[in-house]
């Protein structure tokens, strides 16, 4: 997979990606990332890349020309599954988006930043709108960075072991069950029995009833969708 | 405000809080950010900070001890408005939920990485969970970042004019309207003439119209909260 972030901060992106899943995809050429600074396009002598709104208010708008000028440009370079705008307004980003975007072969990801982006390149150049929540940031960038890391995990050979991914909150619609590691008894908290009780098919059902019943407890909203 | 971040991995929050509004906010003295390794607490020889979850299964655990000896030491410390963990497995933060946590004065915000941590440290130690979304990244590293990037913007005196705050998607409950920038005509593109009309009154009222009809289009749902 081949991603083109288009940002006007793209020194955000470089610890994030630099640790961890993402290197590890990057390292195994199973995944590309390229960084592109949206500045460098714009054709105004002093690299404007925004401007008041119309009809004023507070907040910048980013200008159509630089960004348009850099979508074209990878437009022609090779084919796109999505060009993708991050966006507070906008459908919330699922497990399931991720799922279907992680058998994407080239993705584009435009941040937002400011009070967002001319609405004209949204209606024309856009294929698709993320949001990663109901909250503001003050870019896409991070957004980006998140839509990135989930997606990028799910590229089969990511993982070391899939069935990791597998076992995720929300990868089932359901919420994980606890998870406790060593020791067995930590100055007097202990770990529930049955998971020392080697029984696989009984450490089964209690998570799966300890999954239902944290959903039904912290997401009930989970069980309609 | 101040911010103590626990994780595995601080190298990943160079870049993104040397960018823009948090650096801000940190140069003006309105925010402290820092970050604490958890490994530097890990009293085992190897310096471990995980082990295998009991019951099996793919994925490590992150163990009790060295997130306990930090906790223990910043709370000695200062008192602290909330010890958050980051866990896919809790309540979907919120815009509501960034104001809340913009007013407190000290956050202690815990990464969980792997299968997460020792649940018995979020029975004894964590006074609030927070997810980001329904959807599964890598480690809580991002989602701390998305968090403290939408609660330091929110801190008075940080951006630099307020109400571009109270004008963002979701402050109101409702996605924002459509934003156009110079020039009026790209390309045979045209701005809404309404805009270029000067009539302050008018442009209110477009907008509103707008915000309810793009939130009714896209997320219907926002009304029901």
């Amino acid at each position: 997979m081949r991603i083109d972030i288009l940002t006007l901060f793209p020194g955000l992106f470089e610890s994030p990606f630099q640790i961890s899943i993402i290197k590890r995809a990057v390292e195994k050429r199973l995944c590309e990332i390229h960084l592109h600074d949206i500045r460098d396009y714009s054709t105004d002598k002093h690299k404007s890349v925004d401007d008041y709104a119309f009809g004023g208010g507070a907040g910048m708008v980013m200008m159509i020309q630089p960004i348009e000028a850099l979508i074209l440009k990878l437009k022609a370079e090779r084919n796109y599954d999505e060009i993708i705008y991050m966006t507070p307004d906008a459908k919330v980003f699922t497990q399931k988006e991720a799922n279907r975007l992680s058998m994407s072969q080239n993705l584009m990801i435009l941040c937002g930043h400011y009070k967002g982006v001319d609405q004209r390149i949204r209606d024309h150049y856009i294929t698709h709108e993320i949001s990663i929540g109901d909250y503001v940031l003050t870019g896409g960038e991070l957004a980006a960075a998140v839509v990135v890391d989930s997606v990028v995990r799910l590229i089969p050979g990511v993982l070391s072991d899939e069935t990791s991914a597998l076992t995720d909150s929300h990868q089932d619609g359901l919420l994980s069950p606890p998870v406790y590691t060593r020791p067995a008894n930590y100055k007097g908290w202990e770990v529930p029995g049955i998971l020392l009780s080697g029984n696989e098919k009984k450490i089964n059902e209690w998570r799966e009833n300890q999954s239902m019943e944290i959903t039904r407890k912290i997401r009930p909203d989970l069980f309609d969708k």
